[in-house]
């Protein structure tokens, strides 16, 4: 009966595969003036309809830290000494939790390296938790006792990627999976329930009884019976609602507390069974993808056609191969709209020399002319270079989540998930971060707990490189990473790799 | 160098899930009130920017026709007797060209069979046709002799599945291959020219220099040199645009003319080379998929949530598993809206009370409780039941292009590309289709191209079922599609197959 209700998530935002949307951006400015613009309103991401919870547990205090001058995940443990070799660029020393400490769970391998001086500090933010989640009593209107109501846990795996500043990605590693704890209070008997979830709760305020409800159904002949409503898709809800309580939260408190900047997200939830993976068997299962003015072209230009205020009068929602010039007024050029996969030829009128909002190819791809990722949390002051308009709104909050069911295959110690940020997938890929799990693994006894971080360290200095002549170098002579590079590597399966 | 300008797309629409949205509705009703209501216009169709070609070569004169009492596809060569026979719904004989005419392009095989009693008459339409395009002069501004100017032929191959009427299908099947024709005639010498497409044209009204325009790229950093643009995303966008500029064509219309319901439309171009498939070696090629609300609801959602005007006060933009009761007002319900995959609880308001935007599920699913496919052409007076709102706006003409290069794989006479109508569909799958391929191709010489003709024929037959008890029952007892059933059975190799 449990494997019904088993259900988790992987869960993947993004990992915008673009440089910050300001180089150089000053850090922390802490100007009231700059931060206290009226708010860009995302119309992708609207109000929550459903109940707002009261209290964040303690966030305000915890985002008040976030306005110490910069910091590193907890579970690294640095010492102020550490802390300063970390932030230093020149060195360039790799971060591994120490070996004496705390293990994190599952024996997850995590490693993490400073940029090369693109921004003043590392902008990655890491979290590794494991999460109790308290049951709100009598949820369903069913009259159980409060004890025999079993709260739920979840591991939680997060890297956030931030850019123009590290307040969003320091806030969203803080606080995103307290997001998803509150998210989830609502579901904890309805998900160790083996019935399918009911699909409408008594109100709180004691409506007397809870109906069933099948016999409520319209006379309207669609409507066949109802809809039948996963607890899988209960936990996949409650994760996105997450996400967009995250970025109202960082909307909210730029205003008190400095949340400068944004962050793309990469956020991994086990939860009864299902988890997100990426090596199984030598296998390579990619599990996220990136969100860029490139894939997203089409959303973006939809959003830009139907709402041309939020373009201002200086941008075009068409997209051309490369920009109009005046003097090609009433030739023709090449063009896509929202509704075009294809190009054809338009006359080039007056309009179409505006800036087009979606411009450039792969890392140079802009929103705006200004930033290189199209979902994320945070953003909420950032305007278009020498303008007031507003990014905001072309930005998503809202993750893709997909789910593996982790019950449903055998794992090996060697089958692993790796989670990288942009520091690592913009100088090596899929292949051959399978090649070095392989070759790192097979040094280590598989049940040795260290391998993981072994593996991590070894994937994070891969991508930056030594340092040779002018840059951090590959073996291949290729430049390394100048970025910010974060490594999870979580064991999937093996003996003593589930702690 | 050939090879690198062979570009050609297969090419589907929607072929929609759904019965037609109004059961039953006046077969071409007259009355010119109810044909001058103001044009719902579609968001997602706006108005192409590119220049309008000014003459639809004979279209007004073929659309009068359309006004005819009904028709079946002219390749069918069916005498007045043979029109009532292929008219009579208790019957239901099956129809196909005869042996004795010119054979269809390719040996292509059809079948198709009338509905049993759900409509007036057949509101399926199919085309079979071999278009030449003759270049503009000039275009490129290139100074080549007329002479020089060779003209391109595609083959092409349509079917319409109408709904509420069949003014739409019937139109769309003896138009749409010549507003493909149109936007192809643009690009007559590009495709032929080795080099890739030019992203800008000299004027037609004559500006002198055709200027290669790689240096006039601006100074902003985003902007790569330019974007690289192929011969293929070129055929892809005129097909886009001809959809669009036959719905836009249907919209004028339909005041002069009747141009009642809409249709679903799959289609297929080969054009130098490149081609849809569906079966090949035994293997099953998935050509083409289904535009439901229930696979668009998403796209549906976010345009009422932009535009909540387009909702009226009758609708809400948030999708409920069943329909809200007053009484449950204040309680907890499951919803989605448009940026969620899963489902999450909300306390019901009053506008949840509203109807549903997106409701039900499979052949039952809805948008504003009507329709039941969500892109297409025509439907353009449609309104939402017992009411003035128009459900135009949520539909989108435009469709989905997919690319299968013929020239890259090796085809057999047994390989062929299966169109089918929802009647084929509705009762059967990829799988059972296969088998009949199998079945019947094998019954045949491989060079007897009368075998493509005979299977079309098995599988409108198969999908039909014989008459017994009640009803028209497959083999298996189950009731055989009671719709209209249209097949192509297009060859993809094998001696004499392309003629």
């Amino acid at each position: 009966m449990l494997n019904r209700v088993r259900s988790a998530v992987a869960h993947l935002v993004s990992s915008g595969g673009a440089p910050s949307p300001r180089p150089k951006s000053p850090d922390l400015p802490n100007s009231p003036s700059s931060t206290s613009a009226p708010p860009a309103v995302a119309p992708e991401a609207p109000k929550s309809p459903s109940a707002r919870p009261g209290n964040w547990s303690g966030a305000p205090a915890k985002t008040s830290e976030a306005r110490a001058r910069f910091s590193r995940p907890t579970f690294l443990q640095l010492s102020p000494g550490g802390l300063r070799r970390a932030d230093d660029h020149a060195g360039r020393a790799v971060q591994s939790p120490p070996d004496t400490g705390r293990r994190l769970p599952w024996s997850t391998g995590y490693a993490e390296v400073i940029n090369a001086g693109k921004s003043r500090h590392n902008e990655d933010q890491a979290c590794c938790e494991v999460v109790y989640v308290e049951g709100r009593r009598n949820v369903t209107g069913a009259s159980r006792e409060p004890s025999s109501s079993q709260g739920l846990c979840f591991y939680y795996w997060g890297l956030f990627d931030g850019h123009a500043g590290g307040g969003a990605a320091e806030m969203a590693s803080r606080l995103l999976h307290r997001h998803i704890r509150e998210q989830l209070k609502d579901l904890v008997e309805i998900l160790q329930d083996p019935l399918p979830p009911p699909l409408c709760l008594p109100s709180t305020q004691g409506t007397p009884s809870f109906s069933d409800s099948s016999h409520l159904v319209g006379p309207q002949s669609c409507w066949s019976p109802q809809k039948e409503v996963t607890h899988e898709s209960l936990v996949v809800g409650a994760i996105e609602n997450a996400f967009q309580f995250m970025d109202e939260q960082m909307a909210q408190e730029r205003r008190g507390h400095q949340v400068e900047g944004g962050c793309c997200a990469l956020v991994v939830v086990y939860l009864l069974g299902k988890m997100a993976i990426i090596v199984r068997n030598g296998e390579i299962i990619p599990m996220s993808r990136e969100f860029t003015p490139e894939t997203e072209r089409q959303r973006l230009q939809l959003l830009g056609f139907l709402k041309p205020e939020l373009l201002g009068s200086e941008f075009t929602h068409l997209e051309f191969p490369r920009r109009v010039q005046p003097k090609e007024l009433g030739q023709k050029m090449l063009y896509r709209d929202q509704n075009m996969t294809g190009w054809a030829y338009k006359k080039i009128e007056l309009e179409d020399l505006r800036f087009p909002l979606v411009c450039g190819e792969g890392k140079k791809a802009r929103v705006m002319a200004t930033i290189g990722v199209t979902r994320g949390l945070g953003d909420h002051n950032l305007k278009v270079c020498s303008s007031t308009l507003p990014i905001k709104p072309f930005l998503s909050c809202f993750p893709e989540v997909r789910v593996y069911d982790l019950t449903q295959y055998e794992h090996c110690p060697d089958d692993v998930l790796v989670l990288g940020t942009d520091g690592l997938w913009d100088v090596t890929n899929d292949c051959e971060v399978a090649a070095t799990v392989d070759r790192v693994l097979s040094a280590y006894e598989p049940n040795d707990p260290s391998r993981y971080t072994a593996l991590a360290q070894a994937l994070v200095l891969g991508a930056r490189g030594i340092p040779r002549d002018r840059g951090w170098r590959l073996p291949n002579n290729k430049l390394g990473s100048g970025d910010d590079i974060s490594v999870f590597v979580i064991p999937l399966g093996g003996p003593g790799s589930y702690s």
